[in-house]
């Protein structure tokens, strides 16, 4: 079984970083987000002068038991027809991986499809969809470790191919109802608050949503603990995202997190080791109801606030360019006293 | 004396274009901010398929009478060793414009100093700084109206070089207090709210720097023309800045607003011509108190909020790469028809 040791980054490094930051030709914080950025990406790499190297997207696709019980206006063909899709260069991930020179990896990690894998789809099939949550554990515990361990093989991969930034993403018909799931029960949320459109019901599909997730959230039966709780009702592309996510904090690598269902991943990755936290930065508010929510319950300040709600890593690649001028601001910009400009403040 | 002619863009093209966008495969809406952007640039572009052509950034740079009366944290010197320092590559705004591709354009439009033209900065000099408007006028009829045409000039050059996407940015020590006077005048907000910290003023230097500009309102006694009020109070840079953003919303370019001085810019040429405002897509809401109740009244929803206050046109250039997502959604996206995926919603 997969185990983590993931430790924050050491923080020896941290005033000469402040330093560097406020001796760069601009009246002290007037950079605002792009400084924070940059000290939080020198403190990952600990180093003076950070770089990015070949970011990727890899995106999770799995299909899910729950549903079966219409919680999603969208078809769950939807599921499989995307992630062929994905590997036309025609999605709305694809515009965006090529504009900011990102590679793609699509995985299937149980999509109820026959996919087509010489398309270049990465095969960690765990099986074909979760089981339906409203009436049993969506998957084993095997299963979970198996999500967990093929998620952490994925950023060794990419790794080994040179990224030191990665975002994840996801395509899954029905994956903002474990997202919500979990929200409310791992940041004590009222469940009503954490529940929303999806990709596009309306007030009376989100009232029959809620109730289906309530009943789920009755009949549970099972313990407090967090793997518990994440196999019971996760999906396979959001456990094989959180796998991910640990292991790119357990390399210090940067973690590009994107809406709300990564997001949910990201804070059941901090129910099993806090410290993966210093290694995210979150990309984007997303118009899903309930996410700006669970952003400020997570301490977590987005990026970008563009109303995306198409998941597939859209909102954390959008991101990049400021994680981009952050490093380019700190290895660039030149220092008030190279420049013979007065310090002004 | 130059004059505009400013109109909306036709909406004919619209219906076309919303189609389009709604037919491409994502759930109708959800990619945001990304689809609003989509139909403006294509309304401005007057196309299906628009194009972003070779951006540039113009940075205009002007000393203010006003900061004789200690209106700014910063030494007025700073303006021209900044806009020295522009044409070296190490300011705030070159590691910006080397990311994105951006041409570069430095304005001396009324610097108090002898600049290093051959450094490649561009004489538009009017006078060296305005006068001190607490006392008198900043510029005559005749400096507005040249800095207007210098300003329309500069817009024509960059078009004759292929851009079709520009930027507008400033320097100029104590430039915060006409754009606080501007937006108080013109947006009819209450001083006080207009007034905020500049570069870096403590508590006691905005309510210094507030009896100042209160000073300076009271001693007025023209009339409420607009061009009067830009005239009074106004900069060269920022005047020059009117003129270009009129003359590229009259050949219907993109205008990329940056932050707090460029939007009050914005909101004197909208006194001029309304219809400026098609053409404009806002940057950034900075970290300057009153930027963000500036653009709330002017209806303005600014795609980033990453509390830059630098100015040097460094908020739009952060918010070009989601300009260009965009356009690249619009033409790159396939639609449900050709990718033969079920629609969902």
């Amino acid at each position: 079984m997969i185990s983590f040791n993931i430790q924050q980054p050491d923080s020896g490094i941290k005033n000469a970083l402040v330093d560097k930051i406020n001796n760069l030709t601009k009246p002290k914080g007037s950079l605002g987000t792009l400084e924070e950025l940059a000290l939080q990406i020198g403190l990952i790499q600990q180093t003076l002068s950070p770089q990015l190297c070949h970011p990727q997207n890899i995106i999770f696709c799995a299909d899910h038991g729950i549903a079966d019980e219409g919680v999603s206006v969208s078809p769950k063909e939807v599921t499989w027809q995307q992630t062929i899709h994905f590997t036309h260069g025609g999605g709305g991930v694809n515009f965006l991986t090529h504009q900011h020179g990102f590679g793609l990896k699509i995985v299937d990690a149980g999509v109820d499809f026959d996919l087509p894998y010489e398309r270049g789809i990465i095969n960690m099939k765990v099986r074909k969809g979760t089981r339906n949550f409203l009436h049993e554990a969506a998957m084993t515990e095997e299963e979970m470790n198996l999500c967990l361990e093929r998620g952490a093989e994925m950023v060794k991969r990419c790794e080994a191919e040179g990224s030191n930034i990665l975002s994840f993403g996801e395509m899954g018909i029905g994956n903002t109802s474990p997202s919500s799931i979990w929200m409310h029960l791992f940041a004590h949320i009222p469940l009503e608050q954490c529940v929303g459109a999806g990709s596009g019901l309306n007030t009376q599909g989100i009232n029959r949503k809620l109730q289906i997730l309530q009943q789920a959230t009755d009949n549970y039966n099972g313990s407090k603990s967090p793997k518990e709780i994440i196999s019971y009702f996760g999906g396979y592309e959001m456990v094989m995202a959180i796998g991910a996510m640990l292991q790119a904090a357990q390399d210090h690598l940067i973690i590009l997190v994107d809406g709300f269902i990564m997001t949910a991943c990201m804070l059941a990755a901090m129910q099993l080791h806090p410290a993966v936290k210093h290694y995210a930065i979150f990309g984007h508010c997303g118009d899903e109801s309930g996410h700006k929510l669970l952003l400020d319950a997570m301490g977590a300040k987005p990026l970008l606030n563009l109303g995306l709600r198409l998941g597939e890593g859209t909102g954390a690649i959008c991101a990049y360019p400021i994680v981009d001028s952050a490093v380019r601001m700190i290895n660039e910009m030149e220092s008030f006293q190279k420049a013979s400009i007065t310090k002004y403040f």
